[in-house]
Order: C-alpha cells, then sequence, then structure tokens
C-alpha cells in the first residue's frame, strides 16, 4: 500500500514553499459585502481606510480580483525560520480512536507566537515598515496575535502597542513578558487610556472586556497619532489573504502524495486560520473542480455562525470602526468570561460569511468541557499540548472520525492546529481540578444584543 | 557559492533518522571511571544497579565496547512525532552580528516538554514498559525533563511520580500542570514524603532545594516501591547514548551539504545535550579522522568543570545514590537560588569528565545577565524564545563569532539550542524589569563543600 509510505510529518522543501498569496474572493461569484461608513453608509474607500490601515494593506483589503498576490522577498525570508510547517499525519491519535479514518493536521505552533498569527503579522509589519511608518496598534485576546505581532515589529524595528483583552491579560500574565522581550508595551483592555476604554469602563464597570473593546482601543490610538497605524490578526479580507500560505502549504503537501481530503475542518473565530486553512480547497469548490465537506468550529460560548445573525454591524465593541456584513452575535455581545480560550470575537471573517450563507461550508458550535477532553487525549497520544482554540477543531476532527469508526468509511480528514497551549495552562488547570464549566449564551442574552444591531444609513 | 544553496532549516527525512544510537564510550581509551558502591568502593554491578534501573537500562549504562545500539522501532515511531530536528543556519543573527561566521544551531524545542530530555524519556519509559514495570520516578529542575517523561509516561501508560526542585516549582507554576496534564504527580523537592527530604529540610530549613536534593528523593521512593525505578534525565551514561540522536542528526545534516564545522558548542548541567550533540564529532576527533573545537558552557553560578575538582562524588545530596568520579562541587554544594535557570546540578557526566580531563574538550563559564542579554537578541532576530539553559551556548556562540568579525575568520560555529523559554517567563521577567543580578560562589563555598567530598573506601 502506497498509504503506508506516508511520513509523520510532511514538510514541504523552502523552494516547494508558495511565492504568492491565494485572494479566495477572486473566485466568489458573490463577492463579500464591502465595509461600509457607518455615517453615510457608502462602501469606504482606500482614501477613507488610509488613516487606519497602511496603503498596500488598504489596497490588498478591496482587492476582490487579483488571485495571486506575490509574497515580498523580505517576507518569504522571514517565512524560512517558521515555515513551512509540518503537515502531520496523526497516526497515534487514529490508532487511539480506532479509526478507518485518515487523519492529518497541518500544525502551525512551532514558533514562539505558538500560532499561525504570525504569517499576517509579519506581512502587515513589513508594509507599515515599508511605508516608513513609526509603529502600529493592534489589540490581542488569547495573546497569540499580540505576540505574533511584537516579533514582527521587532524584527523590522518597528514600535507596538498591544491592547489585550483583560480576563486574557489576567489568565496569561506571561504572555505579556514575552511581548516584552520582543519590545511591545501591553495595555489591558479596556483601559483608562483611551476615551473609548473610559466610556465603555463607565458604562460596564467590571468588565473583563473582549476583542471588540480592544479593538476599539487600538484603532483609537492608531488615528490620534501621526506615523502610527492599526492592525487587525483576523477577521479582515487582507489576513485571510496573508493566512492562505496554511492552505496552500496544506494542498501542496497533500498533492505531494495524492491525497485528496474528504473534510476540512478549522477552529473559528474572526476566521483567519479558517479562512487560510481551507482557501485553496474552497477555490476548487468554488470553481468546480473539486468537493469538500468544509466544517467551521466555534465555541458554544460565542457562537457567531450558528447562532448568530447575517446583517452589517460593527466590527467593534466601540462602534468606531467600518460597518461590515458577517455572521454577528451583535457587537454589543461580550461572551462569558469563564470562556477558556480565544475565538471571543462577535463576529465573522465578511468572507467567510458569505460563503456560509451561500452553503459553502458548514458550522457547528462545541462546548468547552468536550474540547478539552479532546485537547488532553490529544496531547497524550500525539505529544503536542494544542491550544484551547486550535481544540475546537480536534474535537470536531474526532467527532467525525468517531463516525468513519461507526459507518466504516476511511474517510480522510485535515485540521488546522492552530498553535500551542503553553500560556494557557490556568485554562488547563481549572480541568485538571474538575473545575471547568460551559457557558452557552440564552436565546435572550443573544436577541439582545442583536436587537442593537446599527441601522445602516440609506447609501 | 554553493554556500547560498544552503537553507534556512535543514530537516532530515524520516528515512535519514538514525537508526542506532552511538556508544562515544566505545571510542574512548581512557573510559569513564565505574560506578563505585560508596559501601565497598567497588565497582557496581549490573545486580546491584537493578533495584534502581531498568534491566536494560543498566545494561546500557555499563557497556563501554558496543559503538552502535539499535533503536527500537517503538521508540524510532514516537521520534518521527517531534524529529528530526531542524540544523538552522543562523542568517538573521550573523546578519545581526555583521560576522563573517557561519552559525547553526540544532534546535531541540519543538515537542511540548520543550527541550532535547523527551529523546532520552521515551527511551527510558520503553525499557520500563518493556520490562513490566508500573512506573518510574524522577527528579526535575527547570521542569523540562519531568514534563518530557510525563509524555514519554503517559504514552506507554506508566505511572510518573516527579520532585521538582523547589525553586522551580514556585518559579514555573505552569510546569505541574503541563505535567498533570499528561497525568504526573509533581512533589516539590525537597519534601516531607521521604526521609531523606525530611533529614535535609532538618538541616537546611527553608532551603530553595536542588537538583541533587530532588534525585535523592525519587531514588528512595523507586527503590521503595515494588513496580518502581528511578530515571535520570542526564548525568548517566545511558543518557548520553539516548541522546546521540542530536549529535547524529546533526552530523547527518551537515554531511548532506558538505559541511565541518570548527567550534561545536553545547551548554553543560549535567551533560545530557552536550554529551549528545557532540557524540559524533568527539568519536571522530578520538579516532584521529578529524579535529573540531568542542566547548562546554556552564552557568558561572553552578561551575563544575571550571571551578570543581575531578573526583569521586555522590550524585545526590542525600548520599544515597552510587559514587560516580566526576568534576563536582562536592554533592552538598546548592546553587544560589538567584540562578534562573537550570543547569543547577553540582557535578557532570563521568564522561564528560574524563574527556575534559583528557584535554579533548574546553569549558568556559558565563554570568546570567550575560545570558539573558543573549537570549533577548536571539529570540528578537531569529524568532525564537530560548530557555535560559540554551542560551548559555547562544552566549558562548555569539562570542565566538564576534571574535571571528574581530580576525576576519569565517569559521562554522555549531550550538546546541536545547529548548524554548515558554516556562521561564519569571527569569524573563526579572530580565525586563532590570532586577537580574549574577551570584557566583566565592572560593570559600567551593572549597567547603568539596572538603565535604565522600572519602572512597580502598576496594
Amino acid at each position: 500500500m502506497a498509504e503506508q509510505n506516508i511520513p509523520y510529518k510532511i514538510y514541504l522543501t523552502e523552494e516547494e514553499m508558495p511565492k504568492a498569496w491565494y485572494n479566495l474572493r477572486s473566485d466568489m461569484k458573490n463577492k463579500p459585502a464591502p465595509l461600509l461608513n457607518p455615517g453615510t453608509g457608502k462602501p469606504l474607500t482606500a482614501e477613507e481606510l488610509s488613516p487606519i490601515f497602511c496603503d498596500e494593506l488598504v489596497a490588498q483589503e478591496l482587492d476582490e480580483t487579483t488571485p495571486f498576490i506575490e509574497i515580498p522577498e523580505e517576507i518569504r525570508n522571514f517565512y524560512k525560520m517558521y515555515r513551512p510547517s509540518p503537515l502531520v499525519r496523526a497516526y497515534c491519535l487514529e490508532q487511539k480512536l480506532d479509526t478507518p479514518a485518515k487523519i492529518y493536521y497541518k500544525f502551525e505552533g512551532n514558533n514562539t507566537s505558538g500560532s499561525h498569527k504570525l504569517n499576517s503579522a509579519i506581512a502587515q509589519a513589513y508594509y507599515a515598515k515599508k511605508q516608513g511608518l513609526k509603529g502600529v496598534t493592534t489589540e490581542t485576546g488569547a495573546g497569540q496575535w499580540g505576540t505574533a505581532l511584537s516579533m514582527a515589529c521587532s524584527y523590522f524595528g518597528l514600535d507596538c502597542k498591544v491592547y489585550m483583552v483583560k480576563v486574557s491579560y489576567e489568565q496569561k500574565p506571561f504572555r505579556r513578558e514575552v511581548m516584552r522581550t520582543y519590545g511591545a508595551s501591553v495595555v489591558p483592555s479596556p483601559s483608562e487610556t483611551t476615551e473609548v476604554g473610559k466610556k465603555i469602563l463607565a458604562e460596564h464597570p467590571g468588565t473583563t472586556g473582549s476583542l471588540g473593546c480592544a479593538i476599539s482601543e487600538a484603532v483609537e490610538v492608531a488615528t490620534k497619532n501621526p506615523g502610527y497605524r492599526y492592525v487587525l490578526g483576523s477577521v479582515l479580507n487582507q489576513v485571510l489573504l496573508h493566512q492562505s500560505v496554511i492552505g496552500l502549504e496544506t494542498k501542496a503537501a497533500l498533492d505531494k502524495y495524492g491525497i485528496k481530503p474528504d473534510i476540512i475542518i478549522g477552529c473559528a473565530g474572526g476566521g483567519s486560520n479558517l479562512g487560510g486553512l481551507i482557501a485553496p480547497f474552497m477555490g476548487e469548490k468554488l470553481r468546480g473542480e473539486a468537493d469538500y465537506r468544509i466544517i467551521a468550529v466555534e465555541p458554544a460560548s460565542c457562537p457567531s455562525f450558528t447562532r448568530g445573525t447575517f446583517a452589517y454591524d460593527f466590527c467593534d465593541t466601540g462602534m468606531i470602526c467600518p460597518l461590515a456584513k458577517m455572521y454577528t452575535l451583535g457587537s454589543s455581545f461580550i461572551p462569558s468570561a469563564n470562556h477558556a480560550g480565544g475565538l471571543r470575537f462577535h463576529g465573522m471573517s465578511s468572507t467567510l460569511s458569505q460563503l456560509y450563507h451561500d452553503g459553502y461550508m458548514e458550522a457547528i458550535s462545541v462546548e468547552q468541557t468536550s474540547v478539552f477532553e479532546a485537547a488532553e487525549m490529544f496531547a497524550r497520544v500525539e505529544g503536542i499540548l494544542p491550544a484551547p482554540e486550535s481544540s475546537h477543531a480536534i474535537r470536531a476532527a474526532v467527532n467525525e472520525a468517531l463516525k468513519c469508526k461507526e459507518t466504516g468509511e476511511e474517510k480522510t480528514i485535515v485540521f488546522g492546529l492552530t498553535g500551542t497551549g503553553y500560556f494557557d495552562l490556568v485554562a488547563y488547570q481549572k480541568f485538571n481540578d474538575g473545575e471547568m464549566t460551559d457557558t452557552i449564551p440564552t436565546d435572550e442574552e443573544i436577541a439582545a444584543s442583536i436587537a442593537k444591531l446599527p441601522k445602516v444609513p440609506e447609501a
């Protein structure tokens, strides 16, 4: 059987690494709805976006037609420090589950940021540097994006200001030190350092924060300080573009061994990993060249795909960002602090939202105790302590593999293992001590925040 | 220039991975002195060692002549989950230092234990399982060995009891949770759970512990509980044997590109990484086939090579272990709690001690503030947050590269990057806050503990 010749880890050579990112939007018949100016209701222009984002990133954000965008050599060289990432055949997990399914995972955790976030961070820092900026601001939830951006800024000599969701700042004190080691400054959000932070604190005293709050603060600081721009680690089209490197490498590695996956699974917060992982596969599906089951996995505590609504909403809690059309729980939705991982964003990438709306992918939500059960099992048999975010995908992959066990089907399952859990030990401790519980928002809670969705002005 | 074709990361294929460990002692004319029974002064026999160690590991410990020992297939399969590890060309570090030197590092940190320790842990767990044991006991300092052993035991379904040096237990709370996630039990050492622990606590109330203390406790528990054996992550010949996989892979990767190193650098605590990294190179040197500068780097706070004496000593503080001839500061030496990393063992592998004594290698000691300076620089340019232990080797490699800058020599430097610093953020925080100081033992302190060296009975 050729099957047996598949190594535990498939590595591409440096020459085989992608030289261009793939722009999934170019193959979509129904393009994602444009970002709107909340004041006028009109699509945002490059001019309007340029005070917030670097010019080249604005161009990438708005480009719906170019299929491939070259990866600058400086970025490709940085990628070579930690990429290509391995596509791992989960032989031990298959054996443990006693499943006929063949399970692969693309492991993005072998870099100090601990996740795939570095793929876009280095790109965004590069364009900021190229534009001659002094620095960038951002938000971070679990801390992976902030760490990635700190690393990227340190590499290019840019100043880096990170607003970190307060609950994560407290649960993950060492994340802050990694960012500081890379020279970044880190502020727990909401904070008193911004107008929007003060307002949120006044309205929700004692709030543990959310990505939406932190985004508002970071955007405010970027737009008020000359020489600064805001960068974002998820949701945006540009981020999905950069993250396509994950999917392109995955597909190249599978193609090398003639493997065609049946199911592709990714965890979904704002969509950066999922959008990157599925990009070339979804492209084939959109072009009618192949079919795949594509599954987004989100936490039951923040279920934007599965319980949200498809509508224009603010990307941030402070309502200072553009309006994006997406599956959303409402920008005023703040997920329970009890939830241990990231994936705490109220909305979802417009691109992925459109694809989900058009029936090109499925979505499920999973509860965190079952996620950590899968994480622990995975750690023990595959030797990698996974991030809670990534473990949502593990849970779904294990469920699909167990279905194969029942039916006897030899399906090929590919999932994204976005990162490691070395900074999530407070959550693991809770789980180890049997103190982890599930918190699922009520229908009333979701309805209440959805009721506050903004009215889009007539354009 | 062929030079330019060398990738950032050289990976072997799974087929190119070593199928046998290399036993460095087989090429030594002056064999390391045997372990002695402290009661009789006679070399320990396999029978005497078997209550402490698994039978196959005893055989490996005593085998001075077999050059290659086959790696069992089960272990090779486990290795494939995280090996081959990359040999990285440090292009960015070279550029930062503006040196003509060519710098390579063998990176052993891409596994959840965060270090090379897993290479021997899985071997020792395998032989324990094969012997039908219930479980194993061990000590851990910085926590890397304990984590590695927890992972290995979890894989083979063995019980795992870890005595963790108290200062590390307190500085690295999350290490404990990783070990628990892998099902191990972890006790801060010295503890009240053993006779020897009680004795040490009575004599040194408030002690922050040492590897020597923790070894005593773990050995006591192993020998008092049927179905248990003790395992050790460094110092022993068997450990150096298993760790030879590092050096064998390094040499195979260099050979693939026709690279011949001038200088090979490893950090040295008990010698597990250094002994493994240098093994095949030292073998060539011993056989007169090649010459290399080989440099051991130890902390100035625990300088066994550079300020210790070459004599028989106990491996543990409680003086219940066999006597080993080695460079030692005396088994009663307890390094300052101020020292941030591992490498806190009072002695050194007998094999490496003999080689150092015979002039086959050099040793230097470095102070921790300069180690963290090198660590921070390395993290920023190479994108990997290094463990404090590994950073001792970085410091020395940087120093050698800077010498090349002065002389213009294009030397090729290879060093071992044993692990990552994700669980060392308390130390990084101290460094980031400018609160790190150096603590170097006085001559009197060292003389006092050396004066307590045991008298070896006439055999």
